[in-house]
């Protein structure tokens, strides 16, 4: 398991290094199925741990589990015009039933069975719209019956041509959130709330910066009203899109007859939303914080938060430093931390800590004979200020908590100021150009509105609006004119290149 | 959403009444996909429960979670040549990647797109042993690689003709286990270990007594060695395969060349083992406890364990009663209880008891102003005890998560003592005939071991060998001979009707 391959450095392959840190680290695999990957124990706890941080917020602000089909018809997909047009060109087709053996020699030789081929198409779920307010329409009478707040977990399938491990994959994991709101303002507050618990989450157990605004005509969700998005930069100054929450208006509402009755007696569409985080997330993790030793992983989604690294010469030894280290761990472990004691044998400590630096966990303790009768540890940082110190074994639990929560601020700390040294504000169209061909981050400037001057700068520069961002993102003064075509501005807007 | 709609009567159509009350407790819905069902918050609820209770057990017994690819080549399938002939007839094939306009009249017809055909179907998994195992043959190398145990929780199709809620559906949640060890005898320890997991929790959680023991041939997972099940007896007299665990011994890792270096230096092949179960288990939950006023629920797995039903008639009344039934919900509530707090003013209480019985909430406080004058509340106890007595407030918590054990036990002791009225030990043919063409239930006797007992019997009463017991549930006397055929009996065997 413990390779000793070097991982690429960012600077010389940042693709490259982005690889080679997941597969170092054993977050993830490819698969013998085109496009897809296997997610390993280490990268699906990860995962489980942004599953459960995300899932209590949903159901603190209001919102049940539910499970909806993976299959929906194709029709149903064309029901909704924009929608049906924006997935038409990445859905798998499911369209026989069984297998048959073929004539071939060898009793293992199969094929589709002709005879059972389905008289309509079934879409593999590329988001659940259509199948969601489908069933919407069966529960949904009464003003009573609103809001109705969803969130389902699954499998989604796009049928994607280029793809990167976690960051687009043709099967990946995520959430979708389906609401129905008896009024469009409602809708737009759901919208908007939900994008602010994405935020909550990925700058407070991410320790991921993101910029929230509006998306663009040209980028907006397929069917929806307002497209709001987080993006975050990664270290190669290449934006992440790494969530989104959609304000549908009465579109799919329309096209599925979700009505109800109002208090008045009258009879309405309902206003839907709906919003989704992936486990394209753990790509922008490793994105944001990891180094050329590896994984760094923010201590509040690190499967393991501490390891303890045992260090002895003689059997004597041996046996004081593991009984030392096993009342450590179970004094963290207590107090709640996620603590491994890496008793081998098989490895010196050297190949210990390259194994769990490569694995991301923040805080390494070193226990040897010297430590032991100095009733100590060797504390060693992965990052968040990095270092090694003593710490005392007295206390020891509350001390790494509170290491642990330092190194999570710092982690976000150190991501914001580098965003914040990749980002340009009020640029010129030359700066911009300049800026664009060159290190790349994030450009603020005015912006006509227009698709036209869109389409021209993403032609030239490969750069896209990411967001019209929210006020608390804006330049303390609006830009008066487009950057790139110099017209009046009717948003600030944030360019850069992405993934 | 609360509809006066009655129930079927079990003793008029158990079928019905099966569907009525996941219908009435908004545990499920029918989709528009064809054997496809939604399962609704209150249901997916229950999975929930589920999930947490074994997963905590999956970890404790070294196990980890991982992620495989939905899509399985369609030749990978064909490689275990007993494992393609069991599952083809069931698979959903992918075969198209695209959608395309057709050229009639309309926008939004679709069709699949010629040009997108995929070279080689795609397979849904019907279950993972094969994409599995081909990433197994990748990650191990060596004994110090062994024992990998890992689990994945997912969705799982297989193509059913006849679909029931929960019980049979096209498309279920599930999870697998999936293992490789050095040795057959880990393996088969691994498989029988599992099979005890899975018995704790449906004795301990869904109360709900299981017998275990061997499959015969012709019930065996195709490409094992060995099955293992866990069979248990619902309110109608027929048995459900609750959860199985497989020895695959070296079939898979044959197929896929999962091979591993021995401490000697040597090449062997691993031994593997599968196990599973799925949300069928929340149909044995519901034909196990519930009645004909709808859910049971035992309570380690009640969505909601405790409703509190304010009753007032006065808006001084009112405040009064919300009041002491909020500061009851908070005390419950920091005690860990599920609780709500029914303070809908739309409903009258007795409609509010209605609801909260069909939904399977176990206790019920009712909360009037002469019950606070008195500090009490009425605890009316859905089943497992049944009837309704006044509870002190003071100290309330305790007395319910009392209240809760006693009844969480008493459903268990009740649907075994149901189990037990309804099996017959060392039967003669003439009682077998009588006993399946009557009441029918488990029925013990000899078993000559041969396939052509087997189909006889099956064709004759439509019972099959649900399992050779363990040795906890045999007789304590040997049957001798087989009660069908009347040669030497090789192993007791139990019989049903089933699912």
């Amino acid at each position: 398991m413990a390779q000793a391959k070097k991982i690429t450095p960012r600077a010389q392959d940042f693709s490259e290094w982005y690889n080679d840190v997941i597969m170092q680290a054993e977050l993830a695999d490819y698969s013998p199925v085109r496009g897809c990957m296997v997610i390993r124990p280490h990268g699906y706890r990860i995962w489980e741990l942004m599953q459960r941080a995300l899932d209590d917020m949903f159901k603190a602000t209001g919102h049940q589990n539910a499970y909806f089909p993976l299959f929906i018809p194709m029709s149903f997909l064309a029901k909704e015009a924009e929608h049906v047009e924006g997935f038409a060109k990445e859905v798998a087709l499911v369209t026989h039933t069984r297998l048959k053996a073929t004539g071939k020699a060898g009793a293992q030789a199969v094929m589709p069975d002709p005879a059972s081929v389905l008289e309509e198409p079934l879409v593999i779920r590329p988001t659940s719209e259509t199948i969601i307010y489908a069933m919407f329409a069966k529960w949904i009478q009464s003003y009573r019956d609103l809001p109705l707040l969803l969130n389902q977990w699954c499998n989604i399938v796009r049928w994607e041509f280029r793809t990167r491990l976690f960051l687009r994959t043709t099967e990946f994991l995520w959430q979708e959130g389906h609401t129905a709101h008896a009024t469009e303002a409602e809708a737009e507050a759901e919208a908007r709330r939900m994008l602010g618990v994405y935020r909550t989450f990925q700058e407070q157990w991410m320790a991921m910066p993101v910029i929230t605004g509006l998306k663009t005509e040209s980028e907006k969700f397929a069917g929806a009203l307002r497209t709001y998005a987080l993006e975050a930069l990664m270290q190669d100054n290449k934006a992440l899109q790494a969530g989104t929450s959609h304000n549908l208006g009465q579109n799919f509402a329309k096209a599925f007859t979700v009505q109800y009755q109002t208090a008045a007696g009258g009879l309405e569409y309902v206003w839907n939303t709906s919003w989704g985080v992936s486990t394209r997330m753990i790509g922008g993790l490793v994105m944001t914080h990891s180094d050329d030793n590896g994984l760094v992983c923010p201590p509040k989604l690190a499967p393991v938060q501490v390891a303890i690294v045992p260090i002895w010469k003689s059997e004597e030894e041996r046996g004081q430093v593991l009984g030392v280290g096993g009342q450590v761990k179970d004094e963290l472990s207590s107090a709640g931390v996620r603590v491994e004691l890496d008793a081998r044998d098989s490895l010196k400590p050297g190949a210990k800590y390259f194994e769990w630096e490569a694995k991301g966990v923040p805080l390494r303790l070193e226990i040897g004979p010297r430590d032991v009768a100095a009733g100590q540890a060797m504390a060693a940082r992965r990052a968040g200020g990095g270092g090694k110190a003593p710490v005392k074994l007295d206390g020891l639990a509350r001390t790494v908590v509170l290491a642990l929560d330092e190194i999570q601020a710092a982690l976000l700390k150190t991501a914001r100021e580098r965003r914040e040294a990749h980002s340009v504000r009020d640029v010129s169209k030359q700066q911009f150009l300049e800026f664009m061909k060159g290190t790349g981050g994030f450009a603020y400037g005015g912006y006509c509105g227009s698709g036209a001057c869109e389409a021209e700068i993403k032609q030239q520069t490969g750069a896209t609006v990411r967001v019209l961002p929210d006020p608390e993102f804006r330049s303390p003064e609006a830009p008066q004119t487009c950057m790139w075509c110099g017209k009046p501005s009717v948003a600030e807007a944030v360019w850069a290149q992405a993934y």
